[in-house]
């Protein structure tokens, strides 16, 4: 789907397909990895598993590890993050299983699997890897500011977990389906799964935030486009630091402001409201022009997925009026969606 | 000077007095751990060692680490940072040499002196130990942006490198001056050589930065203040990220911004202008309101090292009057500092 640089680290290659565990999770946002993957790279998934108490599903079968080794599968992935990125008590007795059914491990949590000794116990005993996804590159630079050739668009948000991935792997296709030279840059853990690529912006050292991101997107041709999938959101008291480090050293031509408008406070938070569409515009520009003085905003993805069809046109065509600019739901798609595409290219 | 927690790390106690280390350097602002040291804490400082070539000095005596251990030294202290914190490949045998000589290792840069097979083997050789200050604690939690007890201040800057530490360290002295309760909370590693404690919040994961923050000033009696040691500023394209996680993180009542009138653009970057004092307060309260909707300025610090003290005094004033705010120089003291002070407490 993209250019395979840079790579998360020297000869990385995920063994595929994939079984995708889901834990216990029950709120969809923190499934995110897993329906990525179902969605984006279907052709990599066999089936799902889950414990006892998980409420969210991806539509796919559910099967045990033995069931999905006899399927083809490779790997299980972690398809889960809650807050903080550990591995559940609960998961390891099913991870286990899943090495002793002979399946590697793939993970994009803060934590390692190899801090397990249980899973490196079975590991080794089935001589399976334990593959974690979130190690960034060993020598990234401080950031420079230096402005880069090429053309860039950021996806940003009024939280996390509502849409920044999807909406930037939605206009990287119709950007390739324009006929235009476009790579998707990874920054999280499924975003790096689908692409086979990228830098987990989260787990880099706070120094070399912008640095990272500006070797995510490097000098290219005066016409290529880089379609970076953005982090958290300048609002979320958890992650903005991440947020402003992508921002500056992505320093995008455009941004596109992901939303979901039935979320009314930030994703495990109490007490903080989501900020509204216009603040972040505002703000990603403020922020964002000292690294691109020419940042401008491409217009609104809006994440309906909890809204019938009728509601969501009516609201994406009452919040383009309101607004003022192109607003769809990419995974709705339909002429909105162009529009949108083709707003962040005027 | 404050109350040792958080440590750097459980017990660490590092051997004084030191010989400060100024390698090669030519910039004054890249040597802000030495004169840090001589200033805040000239009791634990014997001398000064710099290489051919050097144009910066504390003012302390120029002796060699035969000489610093003859007088009491227990470590040679690395006193200088550059770009990225890496160690000058010239510094290696005056490091050896110290080693030699029966000195400490202590270095807060980011690359670490462990990393370095020659310090490791004249540390063996010698029975010495290699101190690297600038390692977080190993289990920082994920931000939350919950409200806690105790006042908070923290500095901020328009750039990197001129005077948030110095800042922080004078107000909390002028706060015990008081009578106060109060805490200086270190956040980089001169700092924490001066403290004994605090985190390096450079040195965090970017996921973990506004929670770092969160651990560095914990809840406290209503009446106490702690004085957090600002990093980087917001309108730093290579450091943003640390400082609005730290910004976010501390929740501050009161920030004070710390600005040198003599600098136009952004230390080591070519192609940026410094933000102006009002564009530092405006988003410091826009985005500090986030977890703090209190948050307001006390006044502004300025470093006028550069200017005569006539000069000075007029610039105060004259700044005072154009941001109708207490304008003050932590170094020159005085009335105007102690308005500033008050200002905070107010």
């Amino acid at each position: 789907m993209n250019a395979p640089l840079p790579r998360v680290s020297e000869g990385l290659v995920l063994p595929q397909p994939y079984l995708l565990f889901l834990g216990d999770t029950t709120e969809a946002s923190f499934a995110k990895t897993a329906f990525g993957l179902a969605h984006w790279a279907p052709e990599q998934c066999v089936g799902e598993m889950a414990l006892p108490g998980a409420k969210v599903s991806t539509g796919l079968a559910k099967i045990t590890p033995a069931q999905a080794r006899d399927a083809g599968a490779q790997s299980l992935v972690v398809g889960v993050a809650n807050q903080g990125g550990v591995l559940g008590e609960g998961w390891i007795e099913a991870l286990v299983e899943a090495l002793d059914a002979g399946l590697h491990l793939i993970s994009g949590l803060h934590v390692r699997l190899s801090s397990v000794p249980a899973l490196v116990e079975a590991a080794k005993r089935n001589n399976r890897r334990l593959i974690d996804i979130r190690t960034p590159p060993s020598s990234l630079p401080v950031g420079t500011g230096r402005k880069r050739s090429g053309k860039r668009l950021l996806t940003v948000g009024t939280d996390c977990a509502l849409g920044k991935k999807y909406t930037a792997l939605a206009l990287h296709r119709a950007f390739l389906a324009r006929g235009l030279d476009a790579d998707f840059r990874a920054t999280g853990q499924t975003g790096i799964m689908i692409a086979g690529g990228g830098i987990p912006m989260d787990a880099v050292v706070s120094d070399f935030e912008a640095g990272a991101a500006e070797v995510l997107s490097p000098d290219a041709p005066p016409q290529h486009w880089d379609v970076i999938e953005g982090q958290g959101s300048i609002f979320n008291p958890s992650y903005a630091a991440v947020s402003l480090g992508l921002l500056h050293g992505s320093q995008p031509d455009v941004f596109v402001v992901c939303h979901d408008p039935t979320r009314k406070t930030i994703l495990g938070l109490d007490g903080f409201d989501l900020p509204t569409i216009e603040e972040v515009v505002e703000m990603s520009i403020r922020l964002g022009s000292r690294t691109n003085p020419a940042i401008r905003c491409g217009g609104v993805s809006l994440n309906t997925s909890s809204l019938t069809a009728g509601e969501a046109h009516a609201l994406l065509a009452d919040e383009a009026a309101r607004l003022g600019m192109p607003v769809a739901d990419p995974v709705r798609g339909g002429a909105a969606f162009e529009a949108l595409a083709d707003a962040c290219l005027a």
